[in-house]
């Protein structure tokens, strides 16, 4: 299979900068995507937040970058202490189930913890510049540690969107994929469209279309029939929260994927790093799930129609049948828990 | 519980008329809902051809109709012996799954063979009036069968829009739940909105509002954490066809609902007409599947990116609990085959 495969038109998705005025946060604004490849760069921590809470930057491992960035951005231009631990509070707040935002921003907290607040600018300039270096580098080891599970010519279906753009680059589910299609293995990506946002089909095709990968959109409720038709080889997902035996939470969707990906005997990867393990979370039943508004759902009420509209679901741990982070490739009844 | 139900403000899906000019099919422009409940009259069949291949009138029963109205539209306004068997060729085969569809046209033209041609018009629209009253008796049959299966306050899940709408009345899964809630049992339906037509969006949940029954519209991808909640106690679907061995095909993403149910214990019912069973289809695996346009599912295509929209989907006959016809409840293994 000749491969074109080639990641030069997959942008950052983050970059935390500075100039002589302060520091900067640049995003994609991925709401726009796939029509418009839009840069948005703000000094205002507050709009970082609404960056989060509105999707523009989404993705667990994106939103705890931004997390510790809009710390970052607060300090790095007139912030004052008085107001950083409220500030700072607000901004792991803006979304509840992703574990990684308040991972990312209590490492912020910490990494300042005691220092002069003179100091502290900087400090949270660097460990932010940090986290994006590392963030990338957890995904490269992540996609090598799963592209040793496919085979070649493999034919993977993912969910949402845990690509590049849910990370600062690279990704985690695709990640696996790129170093995979890197290695010549991928002969195809079929992406659900993830309703009710679109992550799929706004944003994961759109990914894997620059990277040159035969890529297949489809609608979440064909997966099954995919299967069914033994087009599938393995189903490779990201996740915003694992609890201590397994169970994790993922986008809407993911759950009823993986119950038709065993019905059919397909392997059911989940790709994450080990910050999104959350070692204070027992089990599924313990991880809150962000419940959102009904128009994205239903953009124009009719009177006497409900809507439920939650963000993610559970998928047990006896579904997976490993999970890959950086560490390397588990069992789920093996995670590194710290 | 108090009931407020009432179907008065559902009106009929087509009906056959007739003036001093001719014959005419009116019908409701499925497309427009809800956002309009436009009425279109028509006496040109091949403009019920067009209103059949576009989803103006679509359900397995309603287009079982509305073909064989074609044929009455066309003897009725001036059409001649010559083109009949042409012009009937080309309305059944308007969708290829639903076997209605051609039972209806075949039903037709059977009624009229060796008929003086001068005759044709009123053995037709005599035939399509019958048929009409047929479609209702056939499914308020059904649902009183149906509704035996439910419990009090019955909280339904049913996907695409087998109700009202996909026939002439009444509806054949909605048809279950409308006596079930003329009995007190509904608590709740929800809906599947049906990507990547919407018809559980746009129709399912316009009808059962307007019946007063309490209606949650969910995204396709929400049903198996909706059951894994225990908030679903019945699944309940039509059918385009059903063969010999108790496969069916229904709407892309029934097969996997079908999966989800059986995962989680929840009984599966597929209300359909004897004349969905195609006796000449021994199992799932001689099903046509219409695959539709990409545009259905990707509006601004993406260079690079496929789409694969199959319309239907085929359900093994052991993920059935029951079918459900106007003879009665039957298991998989036991369905009345002509």
């Amino acid at each position: 299979m000749e491969t074109t495969f080639d990641m030069g038109g997959i942008p950052r998705t983050l970059e935390l900068k500075r100039d002589e005025r302060g520091v900067l946060l640049e995003y994609i604004d991925q709401r726009k995507l796939p029509d418009e490849l839009v840069f948005v760069e703000t000094r205002d921590w507050m709009q970082v937040v609404d960056a989060i809470k509105t999707l523009a930057v989404r993705g667990a491992p994106a939103i705890g970058v931004a997390g510790a960035a809009a710390l970052a951005v607060y300090a790095g231009n007139g912030g004052t202490r008085e107001g950083f631990d409220g500030m700072a509070e607000r901004v792991a707040e803006a979304r509840p189930t992703a574990v990684n935002l308040r991972w990312a921003v209590d490492r912020a907290r910490r990494h300042v913890e005691g220092a002069e607040w003179a100091d502290v600018p900087e400090m949270l300039y660097a460990l932010v510049i940090e986290m994006e270096e590392e963030d990338e580098r957890t995904n490269r080891t992540m996609g090598a540690w799963g592209a040793e599970l496919l085979g070649s010519g493999a034919r993977v279906l993912t969910h949402c969107n845990a690509g590049s753009l849910a990370t600062c680059y690279y990704g985690t589910a695709l990640g696996v994929v790129y170093r995979a299609a890197e290695l010549g293995k991928v002969a195809r990506v079929f992406a659900d469209e993830t309703r009710p946002v679109g992550q799929g089909a706004r944003l994961t095709v759109w990914e894997l279309s620059r990277a040159g990968i035969p890529t297949t959109l489809i609608c979440d409720n064909m997966a099954a029939a995919l299967m069914a038709k033994g087009e599938v080889d393995a189903v490779i997902v990201g996740a915003d929260r694992i609890a201590r035996n397994g169970d994790f939470a993922n986008k809407i969707g993911t759950y009823g994927l993986a119950v038709n990906a065993r019905e059919h005997g397909i392997p059911f990867y989940v790709a994450a790093p080990v910050s999104t393990i959350d070692a204070s979370t027992a089990s599924g039943d313990e991880i809150v799930i962000e419940q959102r508004d009904a128009s994205e759902v239903l953009p124009r009420p009719i009177e006497g129609v409900d809507v439920w509209n939650p963000a993610f679901d559970v998928t047990p741990a006896r579904f997976v049948t490993k999970f890959i982070t950086e560490k390397g490739v588990h069992d789920p009844d093996d995670l590194p828990v710290g």
